[in-house]
C-alpha cells in the first residue's frame, strides 16, 4: 500500500491536463448566468438596449472572474513548469486548488447578483483568498520536497511566495473597504488585478 | 474488420486526455447545482446568510463528490501511467469507467436534494461502487494481457487490487450504516475519502 | 493569401486535443437533462423511486448516446492516428465531424423526451449518419491526399470503408423499424451499438 | 518580482491546451440553448414538427457560431504553431482573445433570440470584431518580439495580417448592412464564412 502511495499522482503532464480542463470549463460556464433576456418581454430595440444595460453589473463581474481565473492559471502554470515530477500529496495539494477554481463560477454568480451585500463580496474575497492560500502551500511543498528544477535560483522561488503574499494582502484590503460600501471594496479588487495583468507597466505596484 | 480491432482504441495519450477532459467538466458540473439564491427572495445581509445557510448540506455533498472525483481520478492516472499500451476492449473498459464519471454530478445533484432519504444514498454508493469495480477490472484486464509497464513488481500490482477492494469495503459499511441513518453513512463515507486524501498519516487505515 | 492556407490546420494533436475536448464536454453534457426530481413533491422513499422510475427511458437514451460517442471516439481516433499529417480542409472536415458531435445532447434530449415519436427517432437516427458520413469523408480525403502512415495496408484502408457502410446500414434498417414502432428501433439500435462495443465476440455481426 | 514575469507564461502547450479546452467548452455549449420543446404541449409527430420548425432561427444561427469558432480556432492555432515560445504579456494577450471566445454563446444566444433586432447583431459583429481585433494583436506582438519561428517568411508574416483585416472588412460591411435589414447582415456574414470555409475554391475571394 506503501509503494501504490509512492506510485500514485507522479504525473505532471495529467495534472497539468487536468488543470487546464477544469480552468477551461469554469472560465466558459462564468458566461452561463449571463442570459439573454426572456423574449416575451422585449418588443424593439430600445427594450433590449434596457434589459442589457440591467446586466452590466453582471457583466463587469464576468470579466473580473475572468481575469482571477487567468491570474491564477499562470500562476499554476508557472509553478508546473518549474518542477521535476509531482507526488502524491503535491497533486491533493494541486486538487485542492482546483475545487477553489470551480467554486469561482458559483461565487462570481453570487456576486452579480447580489453585488450591493457584504457578505456576497467577502465570499469571493474569501475565494480569492483560498485560491491564493492553496498556491502557496503548493510552492511551499514542492520548495520543501526538493520537486523544483535545480536551475530555479533561491531569489525566484522567494519571489514566487512573496507576489502571492502581496497580492493577497492588496485583496484584503480591498475586501476591508467593503466597511465603507461594496463598490469600493469591487472597484480596488479590479485596479489590483489589473496591475498584475499589466504588471510590468502601470501602476509599478509589481516592484513591491 | 478484425484488423481495424486490432488497430483502434491503441493510443494510451488520447484516452488519458478524454479522460482528463471528463473529469475536468464533470468536477466543474458539480457546481452548476449550486445556484445563488432567487434575489427577488432576498433583502439584506441576514437574509442571504440564511439563504446560503439553507445550501450547506448542498456544499458539504458538493466537496464530498469533488474528493471522490479527485480519487478516482488519482486511481486511473496511476493505472495509465504503468501501462505500456491500450487495446480496443481495454478503452471500453475505460469508456464504462468513464460513464460512472458522468454519472457523478447527477447522483450527486439526488445526493443533496435528499440526503434524508435511504435511496438518494444507496443510488450515491452504488456509483462509488460501479467506479470501483470498473476500475478493478480495467486493472486485472491490463494485467492478464501484459499491457502493464515490466518494470511494475507483482507487489504494487497486488497492491493496486487490495487497495480497490479494501476502499470498497469501507464505503459498504458506510452505505449500510443507512439501516440506522442517512447521516451516519454520510460521515462514514466522508471519513473514509479523507482518510486516503491524506492517507499516510492520518487513520492508519491504508496499511491495512 | 494561398500560403496562409499550406500553413493552417496542419496540427494533428491540437485537432486531437480539440476533438477529445468536444467529446469529454459532449459525453458529461448527455446526463445534464437527467435532474433529480423536485424536492417539495417528494415526502419518502417510495415517493422518490417512483420519480426516477419515471426517468428510466432517458436514463437508457444516456447510456445509449454514451456509446454512441465512444463508436464514434474510438472511429476518429483510430484515423487520427494513422495519419502522418493534417491540412487546411482535413480539419475543416474534422470539424464537419464535431459540430455532428455537439449536437448529440441535442438529438439525446428529444428522443429521451419523445420517445414515442417516429420524428425525435429518426432525427436521432439522422445524428447518427451525419457522423458516419463526415467520418467517412475524413477518411476518403486523407486517403485520397497520402495523408496517412504509409505502413497501413490497402486492407485495413479498406476495413476502415467498410466498416463504417455495414454499421450505417444496420442504423438505417433499425430506423426503417420505426416503421413498425419506434420501440423497435430504439432496442435495434441498441444491439447494433453492443455488437460494436462488445465486436469480437457477441453477435460475430463483426465479420460480415 | 521582475523575475517573476520572465519565467511566467511561457509555456505554449499549455497555452495550447487552455485554449483547445475553451473552444470544446464554447463549441459544445452553443447547444445547450437548443432546448427539446416542453413535451406538456406536443401531442403527436405533427406537434413537434412544428415546434422544431420554430427553432430553425436558433439551429441556422447555432451552426453559424460554430463556423466562427472554427474559424478562430484555425486562425489561433495557426498562430501558435508558429511561434517558438511565449511570454507572460502573449499569454495574456491570448487570453483577452479567449474572453471573447467565451462570449460567443452569450451573444449566439442573443441572436438567436433577437434576430429581428439590430443591437443583437451589432452585438453579434462586435464579438467577431474584438475575437479577429485580439488576434491581429496577437500576431503583431509575436512578430515584433521575435517569438515567430524563424523559417517563417515575411510574405507569410503579412499574410495572416492582411487575412485578419480583409475578412474584418467584410464582417463590417455585413454588419452595415442592417441599416437596410438584419436577415441581409446575416446571410452576408454566412456568406463570407462560408468563404473561409471552402476559401480556395468557391467565391475566390481569398484571393483578395
Amino acid at each position: 500500500m506503501g509503494q501504490y502511495n509512492q506510485i500514485a499522482g507522479q504525473n505532471l503532464e495529467r495534472l497539468a491536463a487536468l488543470s487546464d480542463g477544469i480552468f477551461a470549463v469554469a472560465m466558459t460556464l462564468l458566461v452561463i448566468d449571463l442570459h439573454a433576456p426572456a423574449s416575451e418581454l422585449i418588443h424593439n430595440n430600445a427594450g433590449l438596449a434596457d434589459a442589457l444595460r440591467d446586466i452590466i453589473p453582471q457583466i463587469i463581474v464576468f470579466f473580473m472572474s475572468f481575469i482571477t481565473l487567468g491570474i491564477f492559471w499562470v500562476g499554476q502554470q508557472t509553478q508546473l513548469n518549474n518542477l521535476t515530477s509531482s507526488d502524491r500529496d503535491l497533486t491533493w495539494l494541486h486538487l485542492l486548488f482546483l475545487v477553489f477554481v470551480t467554486l469561482v463560477p458559483f461565487s462570481t454568480d453570487l456576486m452579480g447578483s447580489f453585488i450591493q451585500y457584504r457578505l456576497a463580496l467577502l465570499i469571493y474575497w474569501g475565494n480569492i483568498l483560498l485560491l491564493g492560500a492553496a498556491l502557496f502551500i503548493t510552492w511551499r511543498y514542492a520548495v520543501a520536497k526538493a520537486l523544483v528544477k535545480p536551475e530555479m535560483s533561491a531569489a525566484v522561488e522567494a519571489g514566487i511566495e512573496r507576489r502571492i503574499i502581496i497580492a493577497q494582502s492588496l485583496y484584503a484590503f480591498g475586501a476591508a473597504l467593503c466597511v465603507f460600501n461594496t463598490y469600493y471594496s469591487l472597484g480596488f479588487i479590479v485596479l489590483v488585478q489589473l496591475n498584475y495583468v499589466f504588471a510590468p507597466r502601470v501602476l509599478g505596484l509589481n516592484k513591491l
